[in-house]
């Protein structure tokens, strides 16, 4: 292909599919053209935006000049609505999560396979700045070997009162936020996984989880637990990472943290005891101020590609694409995994996952 | 037994031997008279403390002016020291964790019956301000109806270098703070235990656990993490407590924290999205202010009495103990099908414990 720029139609204009947009405008060699949504308002905001507005699926499938279709509907029907447009030759991004089913994601890539289309998963999340910085951290070593870490996010206002609530579509938060959470996570080590537990929350008497949490073991020993809340009105850190040398947290979406070590340079010093409650502790005293490093978090190096640039520059034919469908289908077996440990309320082992 | 003050002798004069007496040293029916310990410049300081110092433990047991014994050895020869102290006619006091396995505070406790002697354990952190806020706050529904409860201590010193370090001793953290964790938690609930699922640490090389982690299920579906690390460089909050109607939080010792609730007098408002990583949230943005509570922590009541007070009227038949040893036998039960949990990597279930 080498018509330029490719024009990207819209399926589904809710909250995600009108916030896409933005993202893809800086790119030159794509362009959002249309919109095809079942609410009518949402055709009306579509068309107020400039963009033409579609009067059914089929009218953008057969319109030979869409290049792409980027899918933000309610999960339930990504599939049914990727295949159709790749079938239609079209190119095709897919909100997270891509479907609600491993199978069904296989399903999808299978017919792209056959048409010779790309497909792959709005994964956006790779992109958030503190993800890349504990990527870097680890990578960089700056806590010594990372050997455990925990990935929260958590608010205080229950699961958003439309089809997110419902088991069928594909609700839950799980799906919606675990999908992104345990994506990062499986990026941060190239082991499998051995083992999972979980606990579904299910305080607010709704259908699906309204929070979950799980620890994972991977084979080289790293551990993790993943968190996700909607009754928490205070939040524990985005991220909590222990390595040999020390520990790195990063409290909220501003990115406020440190990076607390042992000095290499300063022999050990033996902690004071401290008053704790009505014991005295050395143990649990902070570690002598003389041998330790506290650290501002630091920045992580800038990606190379937007997600958008990326798949640009895939549709070109000069990249691969960064979100892989291998990788996607992993984050949805281990999301299955996750919903069997909590319903078995078993330890699930030895998995090679 | 009207003779007083009651003489006490204790027997380890370590690190939290020799902190006894002044626990003690309020309670006017008490007086801490003598010291036996094996190591002899311990002597010498009980000496210049103006304690008697017993050349053999059988010399303080033949001494008919001991009427109770204080043991604070390593965990290993509680029991035999215990027991032999039963024999004499002495009361017993005994450092936690009592014994090493539930089986053998049975064993003691069968003697204490048999020979009609007051045994009891010095599970010192029920009287924590931090723990009696979180009991409070709890039985007064601050933050609602609690379903969910974290218990954390957290430091950077790995395992104190002694027998500590050592399993024949009964060293590890589970049994040296999980034992007060635990205990405390199970204070929180009148229901048993349903579950229990847990993964020990062993970072640090040594032979014991350098720290843990549990997630334990109550079957009046409160849940519960406790966990206890010796590898944390930056710690998480000591209590971290949720209701179904606010969350509550004491950071550390100094009892730092805050209790966030909703507003019962303002009708919950919608929280405005906020830009999170790459995405808008508005599920994760804070609770609006204007139907947020955010509240100190409210002190607890004062304790009617402390635990020597507790003893001291035990042993004048005016008050019941306050800690019973069929709640340290539960403990030890609850730390044993802990082990059990982490060794078999598996949920371990409908417990009824």
């Amino acid at each position: 292909m080498d018509k330029k720029p490719y024009h990207v139609v819209i399926v589904g204009y809710g909250g995600m599919g009108s916030y896409h947009p933005q993202l893809i405008a800086p790119v030159e060699s794509l362009r959002v053209t249309g919109v095809f949504d079942v609410i009518p308002y949402r055709m009306e905001l579509a068309e107020s935006a400039g963009l033409k507005p579609y009067e059914s699926l089929d009218a953008v499938l057969t319109d030979s000049e869409v290049d792409v279709v980027l899918i933000a509907t309610p999960n339930d029907v990504h599939k049914d609505i990727a295949i159709q447009a790749l079938k239609a030759g079209k190119h095709v991004i897919c909100e997270k999560p891509v479907t609600i089913t491993s199978a069904d994601l296989l399903d999808i890539v299978e017919v792209a396979k056959a048409e010779d289309r790309i497909f792959t998963v709005h994964q956006n999340r790779r992109w958030d700045e503190d993800f890349r910085i504990v990527k870097h951290l680890i990578e960089t070593k700056q806590a010594g070997e990372v050997f455990h870490v925990e990935s929260r996010v958590q608010g205080a206002n229950g699961i958003p009162g439309d089809w997110r609530q419902l088991k069928a579509y594909g609700g839950g938060m799980l799906l919606d936020w675990g999908v992104h959470l345990l994506d990062q996570l499986l990026l941060l080590t190239d082991s499998k996984i051995d083992s999972v537990t979980a606990e579904l929350s299910t305080i607010l008497g709704t259908e699906v989880d309204d929070g979950f949490t799980t620890h994972i073991r991977f084979y080289d020993e790293l551990t993790a637990v993943v968190e996700v809340g909607t009754t928490n009105y205070v939040t524990l850190p985005r991220w909590y990472v222990k390595g040999n040398e020390g520990t790195a947290v990063i409290r909220d979406w501003d990115l406020n943290g440190e990076l607390v070590r042992s000095n290499p340079d300063v022999a050990r010093v033996e902690p004071k005891p401290i008053q704790a409650g009505q014991g005295l502790t050395k143990t649990m005293a902070p570690p002598s101020e003389e041998s330790t490093l506290r650290l501002p978090i630091e920045k992580a190096p800038a990606a190379a590609q937007t997600f958008y640039e990326n798949f640009a520059a895939a549709l070109e034919g000069k990249s691969t694409l960064i979100v892989k469908n291998e990788e996607v289908y992993r984050v949805l077996r281990l999301i299955e995994t996750i919903f069997e440990a909590a319903e078995k309320r078993e330890v699930l082992k030895d998995l090679n996952l």
